[in-house]
C-alpha cells in the first residue's frame, strides 16, 4: 500500500520500519498523560490487539514483553488508534500503577529549557530501590 | 552516556538512533491531544528549542521543515520534555490549525478493532482538497 492509499484504507496496514518495527505511544486515557513510547513489531502488536495488554518488542533484549509482566503496572488498552501513514501507533490505556521503572507515572519527567538544562517537574510515585529490595 | 546515567543527569544529552533522529511526539496542551509523531535531527531540536516552533526532520525529503510553514498550522512550544533515556521528545504545544494534511486535527483520526478494521473517530477540521485547490 502506498502512503495516501494507508491514509483512506480501513484495514490496519502497518508500515514497518527497516527493522520491523513500529513505534507505539501510551496515552492514559484518564488524565491524558503521555506515559511512555515503546517500540512493537507484528506479533507485538497482534498480541496487544488480542490481549488488550500493551505489549512490546524489546530492542536491546530481542523479544516480547508484556509490559508490567514482572511489576504488576499492566496498561490495559482501552483503545489503538493509528496515524494516518500508519507508521505509528497510539494506545489510549488504563494504567495499574506508575508507569516508568524509574518511579515515575510517566517516563517523561523532565522538562528542558532552551539550552538543554532538564528539570524534573514530576513528583515520583514510588521508590524503585524500594521495590527491587523487596 | 549510558541510559542509566542518561535517567538521573539536568543535562539535555539525547540518544539518536542509527540515522541520527529521535522521535518527537506532539501534544495539544489544552486538550491533551496526541497530534502527531515526526523525526528530529540535533538542528531540528535545537531549531525547536530555540524558535519554539515545532520542527522536524523529513526523512523522505532530507530536509529539515518547520510544521505549518506553508499552511500557517504551527505547533508552539509551550513546554518539550524528554523521557528516562532520553531517546523520545515530547512537545506540549499550542496549536494554530488542524495537525494533519489529510484534514484532522490529529494525525490520529482512525481506531482499530482487535482484527484489524479501522474505523474514522474524529471528524475533519478542514477539506484538505479545498485548501490545496486555494
Amino acid at each position: 500500500m502506498s502512503d495516501s492509499q494507508r491514509e483512506l484504507t480501513d484495514t490496519l496496514d502497518i508500515k514497518y520500519d527497516d527493522k520491523g518495527l513500529v513505534p507505539a505511544i501510551v496515552q492514559d486515557q484518564s488524565t491524558g498523560r503521555i506515559l511512555m513510547m515503546g517500540w512493537m513489531n507484528e506479533a507485538a502488536l497482534k498480541q496487544t490487539l488480542a490481549t488488550k495488554l500493551a505489549t512490546f518488542y524489546s530492542r536491546s533484549r530481542d523479544k516480547m514483553w508484556v509490559k508490567g509482566e514482572s511489576s504488576g503496572h499492566v496498561q490495559k488498552v482501552l483503545e489503538a488508534r493509528v496515524d494516518c501513514d500508519q507508521d505509528v501507533v497510539l494506545l489510549l490505556c488504563e494504567s495499574h500503577g506508575p508507569c516508568c521503572h524509574v518511579g515515575y507515572t510517566s517516563c517523561f519527567y523532565r522538562t528542558t529549557d532552551a539550552v538543554g538544562h532538564l528539570t524534573v517537574t514530576d513528583e515520583k510515585a514510588f521508590d524503585p530501590d524500594a521495590v527491587y529490595k523487596k
